[in-house]
């Protein structure tokens, strides 16, 4: 987990004075302190990063939020915004004792423009709700992932969440189109607009996607929804081999082209931890056992009116005629399209359960990077590798001194290292599971080795997760110090007194001087 | 051009201890003073805005760029970066006798990618022969301007440039992957990147997207380079009304979908212009005489071979069959195909040259707005009807008190109003078109009144030409004070001293007082 928890900031403990502005500004009701509404928000979704807040702060208005950080800042109280709370990186639960700010009453779908294409809504929409609102326009979100269900946009903007279709719709720094956000201070910057185009200055709205609410609260969002496709079809393809996987996408990008909307891919270790731990779930392909699967999402637009206006049998025939060219070809050694709308989920749900099923499967060590798509799987093999070098020496091998229990055994043979992902978008979900919980030898057998390895290949150690809690000190295997300061005093500039999700993304200046503004 | 210029800041003047500093990091040759180099550089390619500088440096490495402005930042000396000096807004040109940096010499392209569909190049590169650098790779650029033969890539991005394919590949905070930028004080920030995804601490490099050279010399750029059409077409489609072509827009959205690259518009005055102006052009539809045309380009990316795969004369055909649709229905008066890539091109260059023929018509007053697509048109009649209004009042109107001279007489029926622009985009290129040069009694008709008559629909009084000298003080019309200030906030991060093209994109603050960091 990155090492210790960072040591508590020199922030004010929260008094029952200040309970009582909380209550001023909300209502009894939206202040919590009761222990199941603690322990839900101090708690993330893996169970991996646990905080100790003493209040719950559910706001239901932009102008509740300024109150509320006005308070917190002239206080020097601490604050963790939180969405849905599925973060993968412990970032949106607190570290010590910030105060959690809960965003889901803020849950409103604004405005719809079908014609324009645009949607506006309050940051705690729940992103599968703005999916349906936007269904039933004719419209889809630009982004899905599979926290639907329980992520809010608001966290997506936040964690600049990529998922299962940057392939076709690219990242929300091109479809976020404008946000409301109040800073550390209270301060409200009303950035919300739905233009395409708007070169006013410098576009502000960019550094909150992705600045996992340490530099402001994002309360409302504004962005592109494309026309929601008239059918969609899923084909998973069983391959021998990664360079096959990446052959694969290769052709699919000439041959599917402009219907693509996703290209995944899982491991064969991936597809048995779904077969034995998700009911329902089946071997796509029982024949073959493949090492590797790749999964495609096309599109269908046109309503098959009109001359040369494609109909979704049309499009489901390319797909499978696409799918027997590989076949054919060598490239993958079976294939398979969903026949129907039921079918194609369930091809589906096999990539996209897979973290779900992970987290059926006990403790997991979770790794999201950007490399070059070729070399990508290669850190899969060399994490086994290490993995089975520390069983064979009997010990696990501690690279980290600073980690006491790491000379501790643990039972290697149990642990089992999954690499699956947006292969599209050059994105490697690295997960190694543990069912007898973390342990520090095997953390130090991964990190900072992971980091140091993708570091080495010019690619990302947080491809679309965020930094969090997990990663701060991590962040110089992806960005010069240069681009570090740079951030920190950009930070100063919106939460001068640091109030906003401390201990997150930022590592601690190496002196001790803080320049004020 | 925004009322008077702002007054020379407090800099320091060029010395010949200066020059011989540059000297020595240049070389002779690339720090001119002759007054060839300083007539070119001095103004702008409208000849709207002209300052006075003194010197123009042309630097080939980042290195030197860094050493320059650690120069001019230790010495308080104010610097200009210019790329093509194709900008609108005069943002490239000097105001007093700031430094011009000169970004010509650094135009390599460094690296192209075709797998992962990127690439990598000096900032100075012509967006050109990037274009061509791409195509022999079966790729294409993300964005094509009708200044695409002299504009930079680097001056692309310090202003977003938007041009006539946003509608398919979206704006530069999507495509562009990854900066390098020198700061004010030398600093180089290597944020150059060409993985899809990193959510690695705040995305920095989108403030320099879209910054005018206000907050740093953008150096290199990675950026996504999409596979190049196997095929092109364009059809111009006569329609009655600007109601109509809104509908050819929503219809060409649904039928053509995602060939659709891009959809453009242009008003009978802007064709007879071009028409009267430049050799060669010729009425598309010379039997019809209608008051607006659209433009659409698609296009083909199958090969044709393999089931499904489309041809470019099954797609021509599509296009066909839309154009004879909307006919049919009675959307558009009258409509054309490009036959062959010659006659393509010819129908393109109506709509891309109307810039160029509006250069050499005289004067021309320029506004780019973003506006609700259906209200779009209303601000070019609103305008056309201020001017009759100050005709038949026999004297120019004057609405600003500043402007003395605005009760001198000009002979209005010499001008033109022209409206065409990115129809697909919400973007609006309204032109004045002055063959008796620029006028305070025109100018005063025109403004503040376009900026007022945007700010009231939420517009953007800028859409893709930024705020340059000419809109900083017409800023407030599209971003609110709070803004505005964390603008001057994130300006004294990257440019404490205020070097870096000052007079530009900013307001000057009301109070005198300025917090330095
Ligand atoms: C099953 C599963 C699948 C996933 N798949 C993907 C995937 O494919 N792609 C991907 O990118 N991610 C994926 N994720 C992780 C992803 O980051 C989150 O699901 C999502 O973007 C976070 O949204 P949230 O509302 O749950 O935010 P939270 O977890 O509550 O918070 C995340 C961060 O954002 C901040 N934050 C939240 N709301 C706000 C706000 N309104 N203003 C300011 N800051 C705020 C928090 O402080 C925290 O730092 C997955 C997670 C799960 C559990
Ligand atoms: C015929 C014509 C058609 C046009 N069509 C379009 C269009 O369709 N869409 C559109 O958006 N624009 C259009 N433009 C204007 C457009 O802004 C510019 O053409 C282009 O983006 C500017 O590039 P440039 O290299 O010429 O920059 P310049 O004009 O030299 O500079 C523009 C701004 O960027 C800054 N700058 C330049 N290079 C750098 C650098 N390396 N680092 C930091 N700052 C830098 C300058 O200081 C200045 O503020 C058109 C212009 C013309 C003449």
């Amino acid at each position: 987990m990155g090492g210790d928890p960072a040591p508590r900031g020199d922030f004010a403990v929260l008094t029952d004075a200040d309970l009582a502005a909380f209550r001023e500004i909300l209502g009894d009701d939206n202040v919590r302190t009761d222990a199941r509404s603690l322990d839900a928000c101090n708690e993330d979704w893996m169970r991996k990063y646990r905080g100790n807040a003493g209040v719950l702060l559910l706001p239901a208005r932009t102008s509740q939020v300024s109150a509320i950080l006005r308070h917190c800042n002239a206080r020097g109280l601490a604050v963790v915004p939180q969405g849905g709370n599925t973060g993968l990186v412990g970032g949106g639960v607190p570290v010590h004792d910030e105060i959690v700010l809960g965003m889901r009453r803020m849950n409103a779908v604004l405005s719809v423009d079908p014609v324009a294409g645009t949607v506006v809504c309050e940051a705690g929409c729940v992103l599968e709700d703005l999916e349906h609102a936007l269904n039933a326009r004719g419209m889809t979100a630009p982004l899905d992932l599979g926290a639907k269900g329980r992520c809010q946009i608001g966290g997506n903007v936040s964690t600049n969440a990529g998922g299962l279709r940057l392939v076709r719709h690219g990242s929300l720094h091109g479809s976020v189109l404008g946000l409301e956000v109040v800073t550390a201070d209270g301060t409200v910057l009303d950035l919300v607009r739905t233009l395409r185009k708007d070169n006013t200055g410098y576009d502000l709205k960019q550094l909150f996607i992705g600045a996992e609410g340490t530099l402001g609260v994002v309360t409302k969002v504004a962005m592109l929804a494309p026309r929601k496709p008239t059918g969609v079809d899923v084909a998973v393809c069983a391959v021998g081999s990664f360079a096959d996987a990446v052959a694969a996408l290769r052709d699919a990008r000439t041959k599917l082209g402009d219907c693509l909307q996703a290209f995944e891919f899982f491991d064969r270790a991936s597809l048995e931890l779904v077969l034995s731990t998700l009911r329902g779930a089946r071997d796509p392909l029982p024949k073959t056992k493949a090492p590797f699967y790749v999964v495609t999402e096309t599109a269908v637009f046109g309503d098959g009116s009109g001359k040369g206006s494609v109909t979704h049998r049309a499009a489901r025939r390319r797909v499978r005629a696409w799918v027997r060219s590989l076949r054919k070809r060598g490239v993958a050694i079976d294939g398979v399209v969903g026949e129907d709308a039921k079918h194609a989920s369930a091809l589906w749900n096999l990539r996209e359960r897979i973290s779900v099923a992970l987290k059926h499967a006990g403790a997991v060590y979770k790794y999201d990077v950007s490399l070059p798509t070729e070399r990508m799987y290669d850190l899969v093999v060399e994490t086994r590798n290490r993995l089975a070098a520390s069983t064979s020496a009997s010990t696990s091998t501690s690279t980290s001194a600073s980690t006491s229990a790491a000379s501790t055994s643990f039972d290697a043979s149990k642990v089992s290292v999954l690499g699956y992902g947006h292969l599209g978008d050059g994105n490697l979900h690295l997960n190694v599971s543990s069912p007898d919980g973390y342990h520090p030898g095997l953390e130090a057998i991964l990190e900072p080795f992971v980091y140091q390895w993708t570091a080495e290949q010019r690619g990302s150690i947080s491809a679309e997760h965020g930094v969090g809690a997990m990663k701060p000190r991590e962040l110089a295997h992806s960005k010069d110090e240069a681009s570090i300061e740079a951030m920190r005093r950009v930070k100063e500039v919106f939460d001068p007194r640091g109030i906003l999700n401390p201990y997150k993304v930022l590592p601690p200046r190496l002196t001790e001087h803080r320049s004020k503004l």
